[in-house]
């Protein structure tokens, strides 16, 4: 059986539970504790020379790292329901709404990150927060300009199905409401995000959802 | 003819101009000035609702956005040399390894990352440079790591043809150069970033060999 080293607040892992949720794949889980720095173990890191989550083992034993790579995997190893276009000039409309989460918001807001900008950096909880709003914002503006100017916008980020995109955007403002971002001005992004929460798929993906979850740390 | 809204020095537009060389497309170029704020100007906005480059409009008008997202495009539509292995595996390994440097390495170190490091967190010289130096190592550590156990690893990242992981290596590679990183400890990334400039669609995309990089402007 596919297993999937995550955590379930990881919105990297996060991506990929969906992934998986929509092809019907059958997996299991190995939860890596990123607040506890299990990440770091040496028997993760022989896993993942990244130290970062998700890492996918396949059923012969290959290991895959990051989630686009993953995501674009499981694309072509379980290609019903597709998570792509069938028409070029689609796909790379969906792969650069993805990306545009994945590359361009997520990385500057990630654990590590916030991690860095604390010790090397003396900054406070609020600066923290400023910093992590501000990426928020300035990618979810440009995401909202893109969606609302789109005609291939519809139910979902790109037609009435759903998409590489949707896995990328569903993660991210479950990430911005645990970080209380005001979301009000982002009136296709909130739509898309209900939209998705009602399907089976995304909705047993959710981080409330993982083993791990009910723990009741903090932070 | 394909038109490439770049900027000599963005390591995500040197992505772009290497996978065009590669195809063999031939290609315009349209010089967008990060240093003097162009890609805030609402013509490129409208082309570019991130502010980011680079965009790619093809031969019919239409805009593509995101390198990776681009560089998957031109490997389906001009399929020839691949840029991705046949097998899924090898698919997804390589897209990996693309996607350690322009989702966990580079957006840290973009320009815009920089300027708020100096203007909101008051970070000087030494304590930008600190940080880039970081993220640098940090994923250059990783990435060195998977090059050297990777049995698939050859005269390039993936075997012996060059792939979508070559071509986001030796942009970083630059990029870390021009931030003067100490790159002795990294012995597989310098190895195959030599190799990799021995070939004239590399060559050809180098910053220094761009319109605009002629202009001695500093920074």
């Amino acid at each position: 059986m596919i297993k999937l080293y995550d955590y379930y607040r990881s919105t990297a892992a996060y991506r990929v539970r969906i992934a998986l949720n929509l092809k019907g794949v059958v997996y299991s889980q190995a939860p890596v504790n990123l607040r506890k720095g299990e990440q770091s173990h040496p028997d993760y890191r022989s896993l993942n020379p990244q130290c970062l989550v998700p890492t996918l083992e396949t059923e012969d034993g290959r290991l895959l790292r990051q989630s686009l790579a993953i995501c674009e995997y499981l694309e072509e190893v379980y290609p019903q329901p597709p998570l792509l276009p069938a028409e070029a000039i689609g796909r790379a409309r969906v792969r650069a709404l993805a990306q545009a989460i994945a590359c361009d918001i997520h990385p500057l807001n990630n654990l590590r990150v916030l991690r860095y900008l604390s010790t090397a950096l003396d900054a406070g909880n609020p600066q923290q927060s400023a910093w992590y709003h501000h990426w928020i914002h300035k990618g979810f503006e440009a995401l909202e300009s893109m969606l609302a100017t789109d005609p291939q916008a519809g139910r979902y980020c790109y037609g009435d199905q759903t998409t590489l995109a949707d896995l990328y955007l569903v993660p991210q403002v479950f990430n911005a409401n645990r970080f209380e971002v005001d979301l009000a001005n982002y009136r296709n992004i909130r739509r898309i995000n209900d939209a998705c929460l009602e399907l089976a798929a995304f909705d047993r993906a959710r981080p409330e959802r993982q083993p791990g979850a009910s723990s009741g740390e903090a932070g």
